[in-house]
């Protein structure tokens, strides 16, 4: 069946035309630094090619509802754009606004999906906030994220006996990918042996480790927690977190923890009292219910609703005062007492926050998300909170509550389907097909729609991965080492903050969530091996280098340069820098793109990868190889 | 500057791809009639061409923030096409689903925009809704409006001393557009002038008649009251009111209302009372403000928030109790007492309704929305309230407030930019600039955007206009007979109720709102005559008629056969019956349909217009000839 055009907001894919777009995003070539307060008035900028034709703007905002066309001002230029500015006066919270550009034959509205040549709803405005953003450690490096039973094993850990519910496993073993050993299987990693390899992680430009759940459960992934108390004894219990978290701030890293406020696991004590006793304040936690989606019948149990209608996995009721008290605002609530020393995290990654304290007619998903925050920054001003929300998050991430979001919908889905071979048969998470192979204009699309539903802030900060411990790995889903290094330059150039799964970087394997927790196979560090990719390894180090050391990748705005099925290329530019970014999937025809997007003099600075790029006073000629990789500093 | 393909979501503009389209929309074809309770599961039917070469398709729903995939049952179907089925658990008030195609090479997502090959947010799912739709006769027929001064004079009229604010103007003065007299002419139309030509209103198949305001004020317009205790004497006062309201009712028209929850007049009593004693009950019922957007500065008044400025319309503040008591809770309540005898109004047109209850972060407009439903269907079951929002009401229409808006964005502004000629100088409403001549790609993809962000019963109900005493006339705008037929050819068979502005029906022009006001002709409806024009009345009461004939154009789902810069093709479907409606805004190639949109050994029965329709085994040729109109009944 043809679609048509299914991408509708973008312009004609010709490097030319794409460029000829006036653009506007919420970086500081356009709108100034720092937070708006309520009442203040920030000029927005918006840059205009002489080859769009303007002949003038107008910035619309919506104020209590109702429209404003207030006229732009020119605010400088060159032979090849004119900039023009407006005043956006922060009435709200968060402040929708749009431009009006008058071209002969009719007016065009660019908002965040693009330019239009039609009325548009209110969706894709962009968004000034007053919402502080996240920590700027949150965006400024890379995130590494380890699933604690899989990374390493310390001495201590053979001292161990395994719990009842567990089925010891060798380390170099394949972990199960279905049936009861995926939630079993126990390779015995513990903090300390996190401790023991800080240098492949420092090594690697990490800014922030990120843990899975550390507190006891029923399960290797410990999403099942059967307390907050203390850390699970298996990972070397308080002490070790103690020691880890010590070790890491020593490093001048981060460290996040994982939390989950959407259930608890059936083991923990306060489900047992909730069971135990209909008049304890544990029951009134719960969500108790006898029908409805999601609702557990256990013999001998009250019908109570579970995670996706897991039996172990009792979701929490957060009508209930004393669910809030435990978890946020009591003096010691779960949130609270781990930003403290002797664990002083940095923040936390919050699990199902896309269903926490919703149910049926009930939602209290953004109060539940605002209170955190609140608490958060209220033990750590400098905290973070980072929601996990598969799907359509915009509704959640007005910049009041989560600081980011886990970005799986607007970077993930859209990479893995530009990346992946024809025919893949790897599941494309919870929809019942492999991964589609799309063409570069169905990722850049869904990438703009997504982003364009939410504050620029949160954009910046969103968490954008190319696998996590739920889905395959990278290196499985597109089949080899060179389009895992074209995947890699995505990720640590596009805006946002880089997270990387353990074991991505020396090229792990898995075809789903389960069956990619791999182990770290560190007998194979020195000297490689099959699972110690070193080649993959140097790129990641590369490319988390590179972002370090460029202002433009971290903070720049993001204009499309050129789009294409088989390639794409985009700019980051800070108003002192200038970085082209071009991505090659397989070969491609190339593309001519304007001489003047290079300093006056200057050359092309090549950053990382090995495509070609010819400069000359005709244009910027970047060749057609693929699959393969080019980044260059223009300005 | 080109913006590629503006129109994402249709498919390729050809019919027979547009009609390869899997389709669903609310309509009876796919969704049972009824509204459903929280928990009931209700079947969606989606219908599949065989041309769309689809293998497999899944219904997805969002529950408590999760989606959920459920596989789809075929359901029926012919040698054309497919019918599949699958069950939606109502869960939320509004519950949100789309479907999963499973098709070579990659899925497709369905929604209410069209047809993705990639991910989408969820801004654009199908919706089903708990609430109750609006009622039966607000959708069923035509809406009438009329604005009291320049309706029609009654005898009395003559004896009526004009106020002091007023400027006497004769009943064929042209009114002014700008300018104070814009606001003070005076024509002396009035409610026993309405009483005189119900015969004209009833033969144009009214079945609701709306009445701007009547209330008292400083104004022609009265949406500036100084009083909601009684109706102007300049109309005829109360009794002619009821009067109305009686000889309307006693016709089985229904007769609805208009009143400003957002301002009153700067005169209004309860405001002299408010700024006479701070420490009264109506000072807390105004928002005053010392700066801020639309913050009023009156010599000798302290600053107070007035309508977009306006120091005549002080903004209502509804933090305040005595707000909510006044307006809509208390036993008088203004929008409660007028619904009651002797006038039994059957609902109310709200102005302003996207600004009511919004001043900064105070957003109480949902709430103030929900409480007038509750209020207006507890003093009258089968009252209905309709909402002023001029642009993207989306956020106010999940269908608990609302019944339905006037429906300029989704509408009125698609419609106008397809039939305006090139270069129009009619301003666009608050746009800087006159209204663009767009291709119907343009106008099809704005009001599926629209639409889709909307329940289906909504959308069913929508108040589309051509035009209101807000706008330049309809025959002003397009600049022909035969183009305001195209037009009120497409108001009378798209999905909603449609709204007539009086005076359109014959021909009324009129450069923007306030000159548009004209009055009736009626010394011309004898004999036709310069503003009087029979031949557009003809086609009005032909339309309304038909409309009211034909089921499938009062409740049918809607799909597009074709769209073409300057044609639009679009069938409108019920179980029983199967209506196609061409319009063409210039001469264009033509298109041929599938023959088996035809039932088997029918032919097509002509409805209105004369486009040529030719059936043969082969096809449905329609002609290209334009500007015209068909509508034709196929099954």
């Amino acid at each position: 069946m043809t679609t048509g055009s299914a991408h509708p907001d973008l312009p004609h894919p010709d490097a030319a035309h794409l460029l000829d777009v006036p653009h506007h995003d919420g970086s500081r070539l356009f709108v100034p630094a720092g937070t708006p307060a309520p009442g203040d008035v920030v000029p927005a900028r918006v840059r205009v090619p002489k080859g769009a034709g303007v002949r003038d703007v107008w910035l619309r905002t919506v104020l209590d509802g109702e429209p404003r066309m207030t006229r732009a001002r020119r605010d400088g230029g060159d032979a090849h754009e004119d900039w023009y500015a407006a005043d956006v006066v922060v009435h709200h919270p968060v402040t929708s606004y749009r431009f009006f550009l008058d071209v002969p034959g009719g007016y065009r509205w660019l908002d965040g999906r693009g330019v239009h040549d039609r009325e548009v709803p209110d969706a894709a405005s962009f968004r000034m906030t007053t919402h502080a953003p996240a920590p700027a450690w949150l965006t400024e490096g890379l995130a590494y994220q380890v699933f604690p039973d899989r990374f390493a094993r310390s001495r201590a850990a053979d001292d161990r006996e395994p719990p009842s519910w567990a089925v010891p496993a060798a380390w170099d073993d394949e972990p199960a990918g279905t049936g009861p050993l995926a939630g079993t299987q126990l390779f015995g990693g513990d903090l300390d042996g996190v401790v023991d390899h800080l240098d492949h992680i420092q090594a690697l430009g990490v800014r922030t480790l990120y843990l899975t759940p550390v507190f006891p459960g029923r399960s290797n992934h410990r999403y099942d927690a059967s307390t907050f108390d203390h850390v699970d004894p298996l990972l070397g219990g308080d002490a070790a977190y103690a020691r880890l978290a010590h070790a890491v701030h020593a490093r001048g890293m981060r460290l996040m923890g994982d939390v989950t406020t959407n259930h608890t696991g059936d083991g923990h004590e306060w489900f047992a009292r909730a069971l135990a006793d209909p008049s304890s304040p544990e029951h009134a936690m719960y969500l108790w219910a006898g029908s409805g989606p999601d609702v557990v019948a256990v013999p001998g149990r009250p019908g109570y609703v579970g995670w996706l209608g897991h039996g172990s996995l009792p979701k929490l009721d957060w009508s209930a005062d004393e669910t809030w008290r435990r978890m946020i605002t009591g003096e010691d609530a779960v949130v609270a007492r781990y930003l403290r020393e002797p664990f002083a995290l940095d923040g936390w990654r919050v699990d199902v926050a896309n269903m926490t304290g919703r149910y049926g007619a009930a939602d209290r998903a953004r109060a539940v998300a605002r209170a955190l925050r609140e608490r958060v920054v209220g033990e750590r001003p400098d905290g973070a909170l980072v929601a996990e929300h598969f799907h359509d998050a915009s509704a959640d991430l007005a910049g009041d509550g989560w600081h980011a979001n886990m970005n799986y919908a607007g970077f993930t889905r859209p990479a893995w389907s530009w990346l992946v071979p024809e025919g893949s048969l790897v599941p494309f998470l919870d929809l019942p097909t492999g991964v589609p192979r799309r063409p570069g204009g169905a990722m850049v699309a869904a990438m703009r729609e997504f982003a364009s539903a939410v504050p620029w802030q949160v954009t910046a900060a969103q968490w954008n991965m190319l696998g996590s411990h739920d889905t395959p790995r990278l290196r499985t889903l597109v089949g080899s080492r060179e389009l895992v290094e074209v995947a890699a330059a995505l990720l640590f150039t596009y805006p946002g903050a880089p997270v990387v799964f353990a074991g991505d970087e020396v090229g792990a394997t898995g075809t789903n969530g389960e069956h990619g927790r791999t182990t770290m196979a560190w007998d194979q560090a020195a000297g490689g091996g099959p699972r110690w990719d070193a080649a993959t390894l140097d790129a990641y180090r590369s490319l988390s280098a590179l972002r370090a050391s460029s202002r433009a990748l971290r903070e720049g705005g993001l204009r499309w340069a050129a789009v294409r099925d088989d390639a794409v290329a985009y700019l980051r530019e800070t108003p002192d820098e200038r970085v082209l970014v071009v991505l090659a999937r397989a070969p491609w025809a190339g593309v001519q793109l304007p001489a003047h997007l290079l300093a006056p003099g200057a050359q092309p600075e090549r950053l990382f990868g090995d495509v070609a790029l010819t400069a000359t006073a005709g244009g910027l000629y970047v060749s057609g190889e693929g699959p393969g990789t080019g980044v260059w500093r223009l300005a």
